[in-house]
C-alpha cells in the first residue's frame, strides 16, 4: 500500500483483517507513525516498500492523491517494474495515461472505491469503509483478466462489490454523479452566502443537503474535477443547458414545470434503481468475449460479487 | 385552521397541545375525516369555520398551497372580513398582494414556517414539527404590532423562534437558501439520470445529498418557485454566472479553484454561523422605530424567542 490516508489506511486494515500480508509506505511520516503505531508494517520508504513487492510478487496499491502519482509511478517502474498494480484514483483516463508513461511495465488494472468521507489521512480511516460500496475495477481492450481477478478479489474482500468498466464510462459517470455535485454544491454554497447572516439564518435541510460536500478539503475536489476536464466539461454543458433553460422559462413565461418534472422523474429513476430487484449473472473470464461482457454488465448498473475460479459472478438490474 | 395538510396538520396538533382552542376546515374529505379521527374540529365547511372565527374573534391560519390561496381569501372577506389573519406559504410578497386584493379589511401578519418534510397531507404532521426551527413572521410599514404580536407567540409556543422580516426580504433569502436549491437538485437529477443505469449504480452521497429535495411533490415545488419569480431570477442569474465562469475556466485553464474555494468559504461561512454565541437583544413593541427594530434584527441573522407584555425579547450573532 503505497500512501496511507483515508483510503490507503482503510485498505490497509482491511486487508490485514483478511488475513492477508499487507505493508504500506508513505509520504507522511504523521500517517506512518500512527499506522505503526495501530500494529501495522509502515514507514516512510517508498522505494523499500516497493522492493519487498517486487520480491514478493505482492498487488502494489498506489493510493496517494493524483497530484502525487506521477512521482510514484516512476518509483514503481524503477523497483517493481514488473508488478501488479492498481490505484484507487477518482479519475481514470489520466492514471491510464500516466501508466502507460511511467510505469509501462506494470500490469495495471485501475480502480476506484466510491467511498470516502469529508475527512482525510489515517486517524480518518476504518476496515469497514469499503462495506456495501460500489468499486470500479477497470477493463480495457489489452487488460490482463487474470490481473483484474486479482485486484477485483481484493475489493470483494474489502466488503465492496466490483463494477467493471473501461476508464472512459467510469470517467464519464462520475463526472454525472460526484464531480458535477460538487461543482454545483461549491455555486449554491457561494450563492447562499451572499446572502449574508439573514440567508444563512433561515437555511435548513435542502440547503444543508445542497451544500454538504462543499465543505470537502478543495485540495481534493480541485484534484477530482480537474483531472476528470475531458468528461467533466460535456456534462457541465447539459447543467448549464439545463439551469439556462429554467432561467428562460422562469423570465419568459414563468412557468418550470419542465426543469421541476425532469428532476422529479429523475429523482424517481434513482429511487427505483435502488429498489429493483436483481438477477443472477455469471461471466466466464476466460471466455473470448469476457472483457465485453464484464463492460457490458457495468454499463447496465450490474455488478461483480465473488470471483470463483475463472467464474465472476454477479447481478444486474 | 384552514387548510390540513402537512403544515395546517401539524399547527393544529400543536396549537391543542399547547391548550389553545383551535378547529380547522379543509377542502380535502381524507384530511377532515383523518382529523377528526384524531380528536380535533374539523370539517370540510371552510365558510362556517370562518364564520366561528369571526365570532370568537379566533386568529385564522390559512395553511393551503398558493393556488387555492386566492379562493380562501375571497371566503374571509365574505365570513370574517376583520380577522387577524395569517398564513404559513413559502413566498410573502405575492400573498401580501393577493390579500390586500381579496381580503383588504383583514388584519393580515404574513407568516412562513421553515419546517417541512418531502411528505404531505394530514398523516404526515405532527406536533413537534416546528421545534428550533426559524418561523418568519413578516412586518411591512404598516403591521399593527398587536396583531404581529400575536401571531408571532403562536410561532414560538409551537417551540419555532421568530424571525422578523418584510416580504421582500424573506422572499430574496428564501430564493437562495430553498428555492435556488429545489432548482439546482432538479437539474442534478435530470443530468444524473441521463447517465443511465451505469451512473445510478455509481452514485453515492454526493449524488444522493445533492438530488433529496428533488424527490418533493413537483406542484409544491412548482408553487413555491414560480410564486417567487421576481426574488428568483435574480439568484438564479447569479447562479448561472458563477456555473458559466467555472466552465469558462475548465475550458480554458483547466482550473477550478475560483469555483471551489468560493464553495468551501461558504460552506466555512454557514457554520460558523451555526456555531457562533448569540447575544441577546430586546425590542420595545410600542417603540416608535419598533418596525425597523424588528426588521434590522432579522436582516443581521437574529431571532425573537418570547414576548412579554410589550417586549420582543431575542438573539442575535
Amino acid at each position: 500500500m503505497i500512501g496511507l490516508g483515508l483510503i490507503g489506511g482503510s485498505l490497509l486494515r482491511a486487508a490485514a483483517a483478511v488475513g492477508r500480508t499487507a505493508w504500506g509506505a508513505t509520504a507522511s511520516e504523521m500517517d506512518a507513525t500512527a499506522a505503526a503505531a495501530d500494529g501495522h508494517q509502515a514507514s516512510t520508504d517508498v522505494d523499500e516498500a516497493l522492493r519487498q513487492a517486487a520480491e514478493r510478487d505482492a498487488l502494489v496499491v498506489v493510493a496517494v492523491p493524483l497530484t502525487g502519482l506521477d512521482d510514484v509511478l516512476r518509483r514503481v517502474a524503477e523497483h517493481a517494474p514488473n508488478c501488479l498494480l492498481t490505484d484507487v484514483t477518482s479519475v481514470k483516463s489520466a492514471v491510464l495515461g500516466s501508466v502507460r508513461a511511467f510505469a509501462p511495465s506494470a500490469r495495471y488494472v485501475g480502480g476506484h472505491p466510491m467511498a470516502g468521507t469529508t475527512e482525510s489521512g489515517w486517524r480518518a480511516g476504518n476496515a469497514a469503509l469499503f462495506g456495501g460500496t460500489p468499486y470500479v475495477v477497470c477493463v480495457e481492450e489489452d487488460t490482463d483478466l487474470s490481473a483484474w481477478a486479482e485486484v477485483a478479489q481484493l475489493a470483494i474482500d474489502m466488503g465492496a462489490h466490483v463494477v467493471p468498466l473501461p476508464a472512459s464510462s467510469h470517467d464519464e459517470a462520475v463526472a454525472r454523479i460526484s464531480h458535477l455535485p460538487h461543482l454545483l454544491a461549491a455555486v449554491l454554497a457561494a450563492v447562499g452566502a451572499q446572502g449574508g447572516p439573514l440567508a444563512m439564518s433561515l437555511a435548513a435541510g435542502s440547503y444543508t443537503d445542497g451544500t454538504r460536500v462543499a465543505g470537502t478539503r478543495a485540495e481534493l475536489v480541485r484534484a477530482m474535477t480537474e483531472g476528470n476536464r475531458a468528461a467533466l466539461l460535456p456534462v457541465l454543458d447539459e447543467a448549464l443547458g439545463r439551469l439556462g433553460a429554467t432561467r428562460g422559462s422562469l423570465a419568459s413565461t414563468g412557468g418550470l414545470a419542465a426543469t421541476i418534472n425532469a428532476g422529479h422523474e429523475g429523482a424517481q429513476t434513482f429511487a427505483a434503481a435502488r429498489q429493483a430487484t436483481p438477477a443472477g449473472v455469471r461471466v466466464s473470464l476466460t471466455a473470448p468475449d469476457a472483457r465485453e461482457g464484464l463492460c457490458a454488465l457495468g454499463e447496465r448498473g450490474g455488478r461483480i460479487t465473488s470471483i470463483a475460479g475463472d467464474t465472476a459472478i454477479g447481478e444486474v438490474h
